[in-house]
């Protein structure tokens, strides 16, 4: 099937689905979307695109956005960064501070919140205006100078969370955090309040699908291997606990945030993200799952 | 780089590499191999195939061979399979009881013992001779009728097996194991017995990068959708603790064993299998993760 | 106030106190038991006895009997026995495999499940008759000829122990099983399958409320120094996870069974039985838990 | 052997004993003290007292003071405290977060470092000037009006105890802690550095073994029932996770604390106090728990 045709059909059918996921409700901020929201945009790297539903409303990207914190990051810093994240699954809640103390206060991996505040941490040892740096880099690769944080959800994360205080403070006592807790979270927050249309995150994650060029300008941006190595990372841990039942049922790499937002990659053909905030009990996105489990199936094409 | 060009250079680039290394000796049989053997054999679903080293010569799959026995289950079982296994990544050490207990008895995915032993269960019940349907099973789909047990390993992990003892007798607690558990752990110390050399390994490997289908004769043996499912949890599961970093590393889907080998395919190309007995601390051959790593580099070629 | 005018009130009090507890189930032979069953009998080390209620009739001693096969591999082994199994409170379940795995099979105290298998395996080495030595034991300590194991209730948990089993191949893993695993289980089942009165139960605790001799004849069984340990380990770990939640309520050491029965001990005043078949939710006799409790408020004595 | 014989030969058979522990080093302040002081100090409940070695010499209390936090909060809450912190042993090392995530963010009792600062924040919300009023309570139940913090042992422990912050964040993201991070944090860095000597330890802890009542004056300042639950808090929790091993040992309901003193009471007898900075492994004075142990052995008295 084609794209514009397996997207239509998709479309149509979940359109109307019965929905029995929850909102992320411990962000005040997030729990005022309309839960009914849906869109698809599939990007291919060829230049075309497809279209279906509410894909030209901003949505925060949460945890989706820690994918252009660890490129950019492991685009300074190299092999080094991963002295202090790992890359494999977590086998766990994402919240989990069990492994962090088992492990010595090295995350598992980069996209677990431990391992995001950890990235940040880097980010904010090398970069001069971490905030400002980091916006720049996400608009160069998206190549849109509109994008933005959300100021109100990064306060209305920052009221609630005491949690990723204590992973901080937990890291810094493995002498694994180097800034300031609050110069840490503040950054931390404030990625996670990224916000983006579906157009505008499908074609900020073509350079993923692309071999590190930019599809407009065919510039090389990020280094091809790490991009591969990125990619991989995605597929092994970019679900939170859900990462294998998602290579199983997709078989994209990929990455999700509770703001109900989904961005996937086919290397080599097209940039896909999908839009529906309700989320399953693993806290992804369920209409967004089946939405891209429905799509791999009807184009029976997957990287797998 | 072509296949040829990289095999060999891989080649040798690493026989002469210091591997530190050790065998597995908790298996006494396993012990006894000489730890210095080395072959890497590349089958291409075009019907090439290229070779070095050690290739022509029987080691014992353990690990590898429960991709196999997956394979049989799903083809037999369908989804119902996953009411019994999850496919998530353990995020812990392959024999851990810990994520057992913790989710009552359903072990995260077929790859862990745990889970490798619900499969064998599941086998056990619905086949008339578990280990000559087994066998029968895996002949067919490698297109050879002389791959055979090694009664002398099986042997030798019997008596040496109090952990899968225990897993059994612990899953059967939590009501996941139908059979007497000495049939069960009969069926499953053969399975691990399983002989191959690198060329008979590789090939049988062919039918996961082509889609099911057999290359010599196109027959469709294992339905298409679900091999792209066992690849997909080769992906997430197939290296024990190290699953991520054979991801990152290599990127392709693959699955390991402590006998030193490991297979792994990129579909729509290529099966590869490689034998080296020296394990890493996390019970994957050293030499053999380094030469599949070296393979994907030198090919400028992954799933990612 | 005097013991028995405590023993009396707190009989007439229970006696209709609506119990919300539960049978222990997984044990068949147990669920037939009468749930209503109460008594409470108490004897001092000076000779006088106390007796209120059911305290006649026969009951499964189940963990009870812990305190037994402790003291008398103790008695033989010495300080030996602290290399195979450990004194601290678990902090977890009754059942859990976690630190013994944290812990490579060294169990934490002697009275969770794994601990007490380490101990009947201590006596299946040391004993030429097992069962019918440790009999001969208990009785002498009771001065009891007529102590008997249950048969049906040995066989009914035997048929339903899979996670005995499982622990005790999983030590044998580690290397800290010595016999064969059946020998082992037929020893600790028939063990907690020791039947007695309440009457019975508080005689053959005497002797650790006397420092180690008979009330009767004053007979130095057991050495008092580890007569005092016997009833530290009590204290700490007699009441799976609620040991801290006994010693703050009652003040003794102690320890319960499954089976709905309760010995303590007050060292230099008396010991005293409980019984009552339903348990709360960690597994102890909720009416025996809440006599001993109303006991020592009433006497204004405990331990502390 | 009487108290006087009995210390004495205790002092001089420990004062050349070889000991391996090492100090407590993580928090710089305690690392500059002298290593080999060495002190006992025994004060009976009739008035006589013992002393030798080191008892005139301040040292830090940290853990040891625990005791008169847990003493204050549940003498003006009562049984309402033990909804936020339970009374259970936690079978793991003390600064542990594993049981807490597992257990909803209540501690497993009052003296590992968590519930020791759900203490300190109930006292923050009941107390007027909590540190000024806890001292005053404190001078109050050792009758001693000179009893105070360390401000640099306080500062110290601020400066490194990331750990802590992170305890509180974390508990507070469950809801369990109700004033700000710092004002806790503040209360309990100054509670551990509350310093004594010997003498003063000894005759602070005289009212946990006389009932409640001060010997001086027979005030009754804590009830009798609730002196015996801290007791009994003390022995199955008073000494990280070696509380099994003291009460295995000793004997006595008692507390350590890392800056190398020990209290341990007996009821109805007398109050110790043993000081010597180097610790074992699990965090106890090597030497304190060897004089307390050869005390009880001496005396031939202990409360089992």
């Amino acid at each position: 099937m084609q794209y514009n045709d397996a997207l239509k059909s998709i479309f149509n059918e979940l359109k109307d689905w019965e929905d029995l996921g929850s909102m992320a409700d411990y962000i005040p901020e997030l729990a005022k979307v309309n839960p009914n929201k849906f869109g698809i945009y599939l990007s291919c790297i060829n230049g075309e695109s497809f279209t279906y539903g509410d894909t030209q409303e901003k949505f925060s990207l949460q945890s989706v956005a820690k994918v252009f914190s660890l490129s950019l990051a492991y685009s300074i810093e190299g092999a080094r960064l991963w002295d202090r994240v790992g890359v494999e699954p977590s086998g766990n809640s994402f919240n989990s501070l069990w492994q962090l103390e088992y492990e010595n206060g090295i995350p598992r991996n980069p996209f677990i919140n431990s391992g995001a505040l950890v990235v940040c941490d880097v980010l904010c040892s090398i970069l001069d205006n971490p905030k400002a740096d980091f916006l720049q880099f996400v608009r160069k690769i998206a190549g849109n100078p509109n994008l933005n944080f959300n100021p109100a959800v990064a306060k209305s994360e920052q009221e609630t969370g005491h949690r990723n205080h204590a992973l901080v403070d937990f890291m810094k006592s493995y002498g694994n955090i180097e800034n300031p807790t609050e110069k840490v979270l503040d950054f931390y927050f404030n990625l996670c309040s990224l916000e983006m249309t579906c157009e505008a995150l499908a074609k900020s994650f073509l350079i993923f699908a692309n071999g590190g060029k930019t599809v407009e300008d065919n510039l090389q941006l990020l280094s091809s291997v790490r991009i591969k190595r990125v990619n991989a990372i995605m597929q092994t841990c970019g679900f939170y606990d859900e990462a294998g039942e998602f290579a199983f049922r997709v078989g994209l790499p990929g990455k999700s945030g509770v703001g109900g937002g989904i961005a996937a990659i086919h290397p080599g053909h097209y940039a896909v993200a999908v839009w529906s905030p309700r989320l399953n009990d693993k806290g992804n996105s369920s209409k967004g799952m089946k939405a891209l489990e429905m799509l791999t199936t009807k184009l029976e094409l997957s990287i797998f």
